[in-house]
């Protein structure tokens, strides 16, 4: 929540958990979607306990007390290694004995491969086999990448079985997710595609030096076309009157590029999905309002559909959204008359 | 505002217009200021009266009727150099002749540079010396500083004087303004660095696996050093019973790295500024709550004391923020007290 432009720490948080996030340390948000928040206790309270002559292990005392089944303590406020995870598996096997289960350890500086490979090995040795190990600090896809990485090459040098590790292990997102990191802002427009005059919609346009930002004109709709493997192969906009369902040989133009065109024949097609679906009419909602579950499963099932080469971290492939042949027609006559 | 993070949009373009913009688009946040607004009609004016059977020229017409002595015309909708820009300057003529003084035109798309050089000599041999040239579209320092390079080295070639077109140029700034492109978030924490006993601080401390992490701790103060220019050469951390302002001599000590300091004479320190302001006390505000203009002028003379290196757009010298040798002793004597 600190890091986020203002309020947008709660639609953020929101769109996280709908996008994959299990769990959120934003507590409102997280009541308010009846979904359990997750965490650990702050630094401060470590720090707390020294500054006053106590130790940290009388800290971690102290929370385990208050909260023996959602133990998850912070490991990094004085030494990791050699006091942090010593201290915890002290008070684990204290919980252990009274009948609790101790949830893990949170990692939250230093090199997070090395220090989830030595912890595992520590927790493996003192026969704590479930304990969770949660990892933050600055992470975002490639730093998770890079740290699975690292442990699957490195783990078996330390006696530690990698994938064994790699399932304790949970990230803890922050700042590079709320703040959208690397794409901060939706790159859409809004821009007037028809005029209704007495009841009939007249198409607009609006040229554009730069011709991607040229729009397609007219009413539309979209649809979405799956290949025989039920994978979304591409997107289709075409005009309003247009039905794709019924064409035996689909035309998928590129939306700018007057020579790239793909013809489908309808043999290779599995699927055609409309994507449109009516939310509001002279200003009333008028469709089923879909809570978090079902708009989680949406997402996990549209991500299922997509292609490997479209879901790679780095330079993936583009997703194509095509326009239909009429569409482009349009386009093109319309541009013509523009210009002359 | 359709790019910023949810609400973001009015702390974002408040914070913008005392950061530098001299204005912004949010008519609400503008009101609040009491700063007047900025901005063009959309396109969709244009589109309407094409698709509506009318033309361009009929559009800027419509719009010089309503704001005859705020006229700023988008020239992209269908063809800037053949259209938009031929058509603004007949319209501009026509509120001359009415005793109005037309405002310039907005382009928001191709090669800005490039256009801009055409838009100038467009409007000098049509006698508009003065109307402005907005400039849009995805632009951030760096590409205003290419801008500004290109037109440099080009201008001439078209008979335009360089320094002349740069000072009718107006550069609207959205999407990377008001998501902080590049540096989303502000990369601090809230840690406790003292805890009150009975009336008394004592130091608090966080130790890290990553240097940079381990905090201050104690009650501090935070100064800025000027040099003998009035140039800041750096700001100094100090705990509270220090005041550098009695020193001879000051050390000015890196906040992590042990062997990097620096002594300065106080001969060649010009001033000695405190930087804390007592905000709130038990809850309540206890200063006086800065206007806009003021929070401007400050903004302007604190960039002002900043060396031209610091201020460099790409690779810039980075300013030091420096920790006094009582605080890094304390430092180093509560770590290695906690590591022991």
């Amino acid at each position: 929540m600190r890091r986020a432009q203002g309020w947008a720490a709660n639609p953020g948080a929101r769109a996280a958990l709908i996008g994959g996030a299990d769990h959120s340390s934003n507590t409102g948000i997280s009541a308010v979607l009846r979904l359990p928040p997750k965490g650990t206790h702050a630094h401060s309270m470590v720090q707390a306990f020294l500054a006053l002559g106590k130790s940290e292990l009388d800290a971690f005392r102290a929370y385990a007390d208050v909260y023996p089944d959602d133990c998850l303590l912070l490991v990094d406020t004085i030494d990791t290694l050699n006091s942090g995870i010593p201290n915890a598996i002290t008070v684990f096997r204290e919980l252990e004995k009274k009948g609790h289960r101790p949830v893990g350890i949170r990692l939250d500086s230093g090199d997070l491969a090395y220090l989830s490979i030595l912890a595992g090995k520590m927790f493996d040795e003192a026969g704590l086999r479930d304990t969770l190990i949660v990892l933050s600090n600055r992470l975002d896809e490639l730093v998770i990448w890079q740290i699975l990485t690292q442990i699957r090459a490195e783990a078996g040098r330390y006696g530690v079985d990698a994938e064994g590790l790699i399932g304790r292990l949970v990230f803890g997102v922050g700042t590079g997710l709320i703040t959208s990191h690397g794409d901060a802002a939706l790159d859409g427009v809004y821009k007037l595609s028809g005029v209704n005059s007495v009841g009939r919609w007249i198409p607009a346009l609006k040229i554009s030096e730069t011709p991607a930002k040229i729009i397609n004109p007219g009413v539309k709709k979209l649809w979405r076309i799956y290949d025989r493997r039920l994978k979304a192969t591409a997107d289709l906009v075409t005009l309003s009157d247009e039905d794709p369902r019924q064409a035996d040989l689909l035309f998928l133009h590129h939306p700018v590029e007057s020579e790239i065109y793909r013809m489908v024949k309808r043999e290779d097609i599995s699927r055609i999905e409309p994507l449109l679906t009516e939310v509001m009419r002279a200003g009333r909602v008028v469709c089923e309002l879909p809570g978090i579950e079902e708009l989680r499963r949406r997402r996990l099932s549209d991500v299922d559909c997509l292609d490997s080469g479209v879901r790679r971290l780095i330079n993936p492939h583009v997703y194509h959204v095509s326009i239909s042949r009429p569409l482009w027609e349009l386009k093109e006559r319309m541009i013509r008359q523009y210009k002359r």
